[in-house]
């Protein structure tokens, strides 16, 4: 028996999302499935993140073990064969027993991309939020998603109905980066204006629809009804009413997982 | 009667091609239904390019003449709402009589895409020719591509069995753009290596598949199959079978077209 952990990218588009479902084709399911296939009986996967259905991953990390002896490239290369194109192993690793890709991730990193132009780029259809004009006010919005890093009770980022322990997280960045930074489309716009905004945001973990939350009070404060402190006046209120919509699932991409450096 | 000038793009992953066929989605019937509704007639449309299926526009020109009267802004604003999102007009003008958006064009410029690492980034599945590793000689590959710089005889980069009055043309500029130049995925890989390489090429005019050959035949270059000054043989060659494969299209985009400036 012999524990591993594979870092995958997925185009989130025509999947239900993370978790296996009654129905549908989940990233979990199909990934369980390619590696059954593999070691002849069933194989339980866990997944770093539970990103839900239209949400993306460049770096997802999942981790299982198996009683099949095989070395990291070759499995790579067995699952890819299994999986659809839409689905690639980036990298896999053997790793000391009882590695748990959720419970032991120390930071998760999340990127939200909104195209700001009247007219979407086609190719951005199923990879951003279309926020057309006017132009959201990005200084406001840099300063307000800087508001949010730090030590605090996320309760108002929340989604309705979801329970945990706490609602309290480390946020350790949490940034407005320009196109450069964060890699620009592949297309680009013909206009020439920079209509591609981008967040990105590292933490110690995150609740339920939190990132989209954040995106969607972010929004709010672009478009001028609130100013920057707004986003304490939100966080301090523990209320998820007092928060702005929640963005919609396209434009979010899990960016990778971090672990002890020992793992 | 008023003529108009259309610049769009379009994402050609789900369609039959730029001309209208007997059965599938074409840009041209579906810009021609669209505007058929808006002047309650028959509306024929031209195309700059006639890219096939599955290649990209990222600034295609259309011409076309309506009865209706209609401003240039409006008029991008009932042609979105009636195409599908995947093509998106991204401006209109009204031209002078006559404007014919091929036998006007001056240059069209085009882009090809390739992603050279072993795994296929899944975001670039229909954006991206792969060619996995063992890492192409980019250096070689850029010194055959300025090879094609200059006037002409293309015939060894045209498909076998297209008939055109001359297979003459001049090629204004031929380059291996660098992934910061040509705009940077949306995703970037994993590695951090630079998965990503893209061709442009910049002509009076283009022969059916002669891009996708020009890539074919780079491509055996950068594979190390032949010295870059095997790209000069094949032009003189004049001959399709000289040449390399013809590249699949969706690595293909064509970038945008230029007219005389009084149009």
């Amino acid at each position: 028996m012999a524990f591993f952990r594979v870092t995958l990218a997925y185009d989130g588009a025509g999947f239900v999302g993370w978790q296996r479902q009654a129905s549908g084709d989940s990233l979990q399911g199909l990934l369980e499935l390619a590696l059954s296939e593999l070691d002849q009986r069933p194989v339980p996967v866990v997944g770093a993140g539970r990103t839900d259905a239209g949400v993306h991953a460049l770096g997802q990390v999942a981790s299982f073990s198996l009683h099949r002896i095989i070395d990291g490239p070759k499995l790579v290369r067995a699952l890819n064969a299994r999986l659809p194109p839409a689905i690639r192993i980036l990298d896999a690793a053997e790793v000391p027993a009882g590695f748990h890709a959720r419970f032991l991730a120390r930071t998760k990193t999340y990127r939200y991309r909104l195209w700001n132009t009247g007219v979407l780029n086609p190719f951005e259809r199923a990879y951003a939020w279309h926020v057309p004009a006017p132009g959201l006010d990005v200084v406001a919005m840099a300063a307000a998603a800087s508001l949010v890093e730090g030590r605090h009770d996320f309760a108002s980022f929340q989604s309705v109905g979801t329970s945990v322990r706490s609602t309290e997280r480390v946020v350790f960045s949490s940034r407005i980066v320009t196109a450069s930074d964060a890699g620009a489309t592949a297309t680009g716009d013909a206009s020439g204006r920079a209509a591609l905004i981008t967040y990105q945001v590292r933490g110690d973990g995150f609740l339920h629809h939190m990132v989209r939350t954040i995106v969607g009070t972010l929004v709010e404060i672009g478009r001028g009804k609130c100013g920057p402190a707004w986003m304490s006046e939100v966080i301090a209120a523990r209320d998820r009413a007092a928060a702005g919509p929640t963005a919609p699932p396209q434009g979010l991409f899990l960016v990778g997982v971090e672990y002890d450096a020992q793992l």
